[in-house]
């Protein structure tokens, strides 16, 4: 199978990062397709940015759906992850939501440990948007300046060490989430100083993405997961223009209902 | 004041609509400023449209924003509500918002009423967005195909009026919202043949807007609705590109709080 | 438009001051009518001394309610309003409830900040009667002797605004609602010294019932905050047993719904 | 031990029939003191009415509560049970409270079965209040006019039996809880019709009266519910005025922990 | 009437010291019935001995069901307590959920205070069961190990208190609820040194099993609380074999129904 | 990896049907390990049922847990899960759980959807226990006698298939679970037939407890769900008295931490 590892940021080393550590974990058969944002920010870290990101990932899917069979959406606070589950009928999983997803199987409340306060409202949204915050204990993050985004990990991993066990003993966390594409990897490093599972996010969203694909489900054609009626568009790139405007899909589905 | 009235959507025949309404709401040296957005679709009515036109409504805010004393986001589903009052100084208000804050001091429960149900799904969405699912008693919206949107309001009168009383009698709402943009101006029209108060969507926005001005209230220079820190992009458009990633703000808000 | 401001302690001092900050915040055409509490307590501060209050409310305002556009029902937990809003056709504007419902407009979660321990918990209460505890972060109170409620503001202004401060860098608050009328007409004076917008609760409820006035809405004539039906009483005040038990109003609405 | 039966409605008939349940229900040793409201309507069934007659009940027990060990207060919708709870240093029972609160111990969730529409969205907010949502299968009322409210129980018996059977089928009602002062003693009539445990509201609140005085807990000193400090007040009846007025109480509580 | 106290765990001596308090509480008439857990563990303190001593009180009440008019599940998490409710016909109270919902008519929120922390994630899972998490002020615990389960009320009584007071000053708690069968009996000492009002477990167990008793209401017969269907099973206790097993029940009921 | 397939049902046929679905779905590598609960009932439905089957749990992980690398709760309702989470120190998948979990990586909402009413309020509390309330549309069951509960799925398909249908129409489900162990299977049946994506409920067992193996997660040492300490106990069986008791355990986890 062929799943797109989506980075919805400008920074090609945040893809090469996260394809490698995915890449250990996928599964024999698994191919992994790499695809770093053209445009937007070089790290998506406000409501803003994500308004902006997310429809850039509608953008990079309406490219390349036809030739994956599920979608990775690789940034944490999961932009556009709706909208795309919506508009495409490949599964499309998001970061956030399949490490969080994963982590509610292994004991009752995670907490969410990142590297920039900035980060921490909005992933606050992400986990009301999944619903889940009755299982999120908390959302911690470091509080000094970060200088460089790719490195970050290797430079704090003390200080996040010490704060997965801030959120073990004051928060109550029963699993621990990285959180945030800069942080993915992590998780291996650590796991032996802190007494409770610690989740990395991009082996959780491979083994999900995995997952849809082997539960070899239909996509919804009702239903507000169902895609959209054709529509005109005006000043939209061409790939996304003709996806939103075009009514090939039906087709194409009810060839699959009925072969 | 400069009221921006803001439509993300790309048909001008319903900027015309609402600026007629609002502007006889609109109380005297309010100056409504009218905007129609350059790219997307003719209507929004789905969370991937929504978040294509958040972005857009970021792009148009950026070229107006220093012109304005406040701007309404003028959908009912309020696309790019939180992003816009994140990045921008001056108070934006979304239609969606204003309608069912305003609703809120009439009564205990609002009902939705729409035209077309595919907008239901994000309606209740943007409900949730804004934490006001306790006091919404309904979503409920015409079932039949919607041939024209612009003139929905008055082809369908009927089967709307019928619409609000069954949500008064059988959900119980002491308040009806009309929503979505083609809707607007029909609530001063029907309210004596609805027994509960009727709010239109663009009247409560103006008010509301209006009122955000007249407190002159700061904006946030601290939490997660400041302004985030300047930064870098690619392939963004102009004013948006450099709005995100200059710092001539924080010598303005000084001159703002120290005059 | 005339607007009642009604004080529901019996504080003279209090409504004057009310008087002053919401006549310099209200529209051309405006005209803010004051009336105190003839019976109760110099200042609500309880459960107890609120469901006393709030029946003086109902008192009040079947004295004036016929000469009225719509009321302002001044004390912060808003004694009286639901029962109020039920029984009256004008509409009536709690003082905590416009100033909360103002916030959510400029920002995610508001706190609370006021003068007196005592209050939290009737605060909080009256934030749950609007179902507004999502959007609340925190109530912070000061917790010293109060001496002079009338001049607690100026003599603890420094306090205060160390209570904004901590509001907003320990609990989160984007928004700083004062409550308590003694605390109108600080927000003008510390919103410089706060980074995040501060509402000054009587300015807010002038705003809102200007803004009801402004939608020229209908009052219910179903449901639960349609007026109840004609009812025998003992031992009312008259103009209260009056309204309670006639039936005058179903004339005057059939007036106003076809003229 | 003295028990006071508060009823806050003006009907005498209602008190005597519930004394009349009430006592055969009562353990060895209890004596129940009536007191039916001098002020008032004849029966609350609204916000309003319940804010007026919640401040008569604080009236009825300043006069009374020295000479007894715990109060009910007879009227389902528990009007002034919050503000009686707080200012009185004697136990104070609500029959809705009671009756709900024993239901719980006896299965999932509970449906409310009464005998007017106009008394369901009151009803609702007493289960709010009492944060009883989440147990409350239903709210379920007759629709027809009540001719008689101190007969309804008898003339439409067979309606209120068809009501409790609805809510068990369609709602999932695990118990019924038959609401409303005039509907005291049914429960016994028409248990053997109904297939869940059916709760008498009055029966209920005697029990748990006894049930908190069998306890001899002390009443709280500090924190939301203990006595407010001493007030001036004016216009109150003489006994509240005193009682608000008066400090005499720390004196006694004094005496009551050391002894 | 007969009432079954029924310890979960294996501990004599705590049942013992449960039935002196008990006794002293009940009121003239009813005979309170001991019975101990031949099987399990001496002190319940996690899920999973939960999970096996909600067991054993099935195997226990299938053997007692038939001789007794109420039982008392007394630990506090209310092992097995739910499926002896649905199993059984008698009425069943839970020592938690009995002195919960006691503490509910006392003020607005409890805190529970208990002794090792391993119980208080056992403990929160029951206030959820119960639906009174917004009851809940906190749940607070001693932090040193437990020497000696049976004399902990005793060694740690002052570092208990001062837990009291931290619920009350710290946490808003307005009523405390003192936790786990080896704190019976504690309340009444240290009532004096709170100043709120604190309960005891098993004396609101058996007040509200007298209640049930009292209410004299019957069975469910529909319902997810009405007794199974009869069902076949291998390898469980004789007793509760046949009470799973067979028919009787409905002869019995119809009995009860039309004597 | 070695998985145990742990049917907490005493019937063999059950388990059988079980293993053959889950074999197709498992990834090259991976072992399925059956196992059928040697007391209890042949199909757990219901509370009572669940207490005594989820302690059954308990009993066969005992004597298997060292020799696996992951578990299935194969129960829809996940008796024992939590409990077996806790004292085990190999992941353990509750059936209902993993497919819950991945039901929400494919819409919003999703409906459960079985054979018998019975099972509809069990798997109610199960939505509750994960904390999935608002993810969930509905509860949908057949309401007829179920004379064969290893053959439903074959004798009721056509109904079954209409029950989804209703769910997508009038509850607005986006995804279907089809639950309880006799639907296994059921899934790839159907799928056509029906317009959403429709869950198996042992397939998404499986593919997440190869995804929580693959994770390779170390288990909590701390916290609610790490292992409690040793403690005696009486008249367990064997293997699960000596897992309780011993302290072997901890030796073990040293070796994995510093290996």
């Amino acid at each position: 199978m062929r799943i797109l590892l989506l980075n919805p940021n400008t920074t090609v080393a945040m893809t090469d990062r996260m394809m490698a550590v995915a890449s250990q974990a996928a599964q024999p058969g698994t191919e992994l397709v790499p695809a770093t944002a053209p445009r937007g920010v070089p790290y998506i870290a406000s409501r803003s940015e994500a308004q902006i990101g997310g429809a850039v990932v509608l953008e990079m899917l309406a490219e390349r759906h036809r030739s994956i069979d599920a979608a990775i959406a690789a940034a944490f606070g999961d932009p556009g992850l709706m909208a795309a589950r919506e508009l495409f009928d490949v599964p499309v999983v998001g970061m956030a939501e399949a490490a969080m997803l994963t982590a509610c199987m292994l004991g009752g409340r995670f907490s969410i440990v990142s590297f920039s306060p900035t980060l921490a409202p909005w992933f606050k949204e992400c986990v009301e948007m999944h619903k889940l915050t009755e299982r999120c204990a908390s959302i911690r993050t470091l509080t000094g300046p970060v200088e460089d985004v790719v490195a970050v990990q290797e430079q704090k991993e003390d200080l996040l060490v010490e704060l997965c066990l801030k959120a073990v003993e004051e928060d109550g966390a029963e699993i621990i989430v990285l959180a945030g594409a800069p942080l993915v990897g992590l998780a291996s490093r650590i796991k032996n100083r802190v007494p409770v599972p610690v989740v990395d996010q991009i082996i959780a969203a491979v083994k999900q993405a995995e997952t849809l694909v082997g539960m070899s489900v239909r996509s919804a054609s009702v239903g507000s997961f169902s895609r959209p009626g054709p529509k005109a568009s005006i000043g939209l790139p061409e790939a996304l223009c003709g996806w939103i405007g075009n009514d090939e899909r039906r087709a194409v589905q009810l060839d699959l209902v009925n072969p």
